[in-house]
């Protein structure tokens, strides 16, 4: 888990605040669900490999000493913190519905944990940024999210990226199209989902070494691999996936206005077991692959309150865009900075001066010291793009500090 | 702990962005710590009653599988959620201070969590708004937080407000100098800071039962109920600190032109341990009490680095503005939201219309369906200003729902 220093966390401020601007502007609404949930309802969501990274709050009080007592070292934590924002959302979703309108378009930011081992750009603690639309099972929505999505990045300054989508039952088919059983799907989806790390070859021999024969592994990657088209695919027998995507891609395009390209991607799998149907993913190469993540989830809500409410949500890799935009220097604010320096005793007179220079500045009070130039050179390295100092108001000396600004 | 539906969430959010822009604007720069800290960290803090209510998270693998092996049931916790945002200001200070601004001015708003029993208005997860200036032991500071925490409340509509302002040492000599032994005086602050829930009367009795004489106890209560002077408390042996509590009343009053008072009030404790100074609050009857506090904390950040850094911060109670301003249905926007309806097969050219309208609006795409009166009242429920159909452009339908804004 990491401290942000003021430059830093003025720029998430900023990608945050323009990324919900652009939702918001979309009819999307803002919620929010506490970081702390049942450890019950977190172990029980089809988390996959989340479910062992979650950090557990131990009981207190009188439940703790009824825990401690039966010497039962399994059962001394009752919370845990939510290691994403979709299990939360599903039991918002359950418990609120009657108070939301339907579809209910949502957006929702926040941190979310894991207990992983730290490495580069990935962190214990990190920011989620999601929209969900539930209550609808119109492909519209997919298109709507897509679109939402990608106007956001945009919004951000990212450009050059490509929308990839497929449908989870379009590649099961196509798996026991090659003569895999139906019950092996998920683990032959589980390499798959591979590919990107250690390349089909490394997918093959993987799958040989579970076991799968070398003729329905071979048929299998030879279509994946070989840019089959969708209506090659219908023939392995999902007709209505394939007319789906291929709906979902005109509406998509038609509103990408070849800003960027939404096309299908057969190997394309996504981890959470918890998708049911259309899955996307938005990659970037110059922000090092994907970037954007989602798909549609239409049993979650149900393990809530037994009902069948259809969702789908797609997510931004906030982290990965924030640390790229920072490398390049990304600047935090559009205003600029002033120091306004002062003497002893002049306070209030500083006070009220720099109040009516705040329309358009930020401005920072300053009590001067005796080497004003060292001050003067600290305000230059913290950004500052002006100093003023309070006996000659109005004149404004530029620090040689860039603008602000992108 | 609990959700926000989308109406409140957007309140908060608004709230929270209003403060920050004043503090921005004000020079304050705005940082991020995690929500989890080391929990020796946090049971090592001057915290008070707050350390009981500290949520513990449980140890993870070998170190989890070590402790349980001692049969360690008193270790099995390595961190804490924060329950303030000092002490990981603190932390934070010690470990950046070369990087950043001095003296350092900052804003910090983030959710802290207490095991408290819930009560109306309390909440075991909750956010915090703080500004503090650390690296400076200028009387300046306490003037600039009250005038800019002031100017924060002004801006999200808050009237009526006071501010009163004491010095921890302030009450310790008097307590003495009425014949109390100095090692006796923490308990008798204890005492006089539930005034305002058990009167005067009530602190009688509990410092009479906690084995004060009367004669001690009634100059004590005397000389605070009497409204002392200033002046009749420097003769109580405290001249420094109700020269500086002086300046500080000219200085705050003057900046404040009659929009508030900024008064002295000598029975002004604060409860926790580690204020050093001056100390306030600001109350506001019309929100039901204190809706912020603070003071200086000139010992804190040296717990972590053994230097000796001044510092001084105050906080508004958010969750207690946000409370009464809800209640008093403040709305979450300025902007307006229209229902934009569509045809099956129309969401292209809606998505296309409804993008061109979302300058000054935030757009949402509804699908027609048979009874589009009950879509329209749905609408009007949850706040939309206009429907308009995309088969008439432009002609706009405004629904009963109130003009968004305040």
């Amino acid at each position: 888990m990491r401290d942000y220093l003021p430059a830093e966390n003025e720029l998430r401020d900023r990608l945050l605040s323009e990324i919900v601007r652009v939702y918001k502007a979309n009819g999307f609404r803002h919620i929010d669900t506490p970081a702390v949930e049942s450890l019950e309802n977190l172990e029980n969501s089809d988390g996959g490999d989340n479910l062992k990274l979650i950090y557990k709050i131990q009981k207190r009080g009188q439940k703790l000493e009824n825990a401690v007592a039966e010497g039962d070292y399994d059962h001394l934590c009752d919370l845990g913190l939510r290691y994403d924002l979709t299990l939360p959302l599903s039991r918002y979703y359950a418990a609120h519905k009657n108070e939301l309108e339907t579809p209910f378009r949502c957006i929702q930011t926040g941190r979310v944990y894991r207990a992983e081992r730290p490495q580069k750009g990935r962190f214990r603690e990190f920011v989620q940024c999601d929209i969900d639309i539930l209550g609808s099972d119109s492909l519209d929505c997919e298109a709507e999210l897509i679109s939402v999505a990608a106007e956001a990045l945009l919004q951000v300054g990212i450009r050059d990226f490509t929308v990839r989508v497929n449908h989870r039952n379009l590649l099961r088919s196509l798996i026991v199209f090659c003569g895999i059983p139906a019950e092996e799907a998920d683990t032959v989806c589980v390499t798959i989902d591979k590919a990107d790390k250690i390349g089909f070859d490394g997918v093959k021999e993987e799958l040989l070494g579970k076991g799968f024969g070398e003729a329905e592994t071979g048929k299998l990657l030879g279509i994946l691999t070989g840019d089959p088209t969708l209506e090659q695919l219908a023939e392995a027998g999902c007709r209505a996936e394939t007319e789906s995507i291929s709906a979902l891609l005109g509406c998509a395009n038609a509103l990408a206005e070849d800003r960027y390209a939404v096309r299908f991607d057969p190997t394309l799998v996504r981890g959470q077991g918890y998708y049911t149907g259309t899955v996307f993913e938005i990659d970037c190469p110059s922000f090092g692959g994907t970037i954007a993540g989602g798909g549609r989830y239409d049993n979650l809500v149900g393990k809530f309150d037994g009902s069948s409410v259809p969702a789908v949500g797609f997510s931004i890799g906030f982290e990965r865009i924030y640390g790229v935009l920072a490398e390049r220097g990304m600047k935090a604010s559009e205003r600029d900075k002033l120091a306004l320096f002062y003497d002893e005793g002049q306070f209030v007179e500083a006070s009220k001066y720099a109040s009516s220079l705040r329309e358009n500045l930020d401005v920072t009070l300053v009590k001067k010291k005796k080497k004003v130039g060292k001050q003067l050179a600290q305000a230059e390295a913290q950004g500052y793009a002006f100093a003023e100092f309070l006996e000659n108001p109005g004149e404004r000396k530029r620090l040689g500090g860039e603008k602000q600004g992108e």
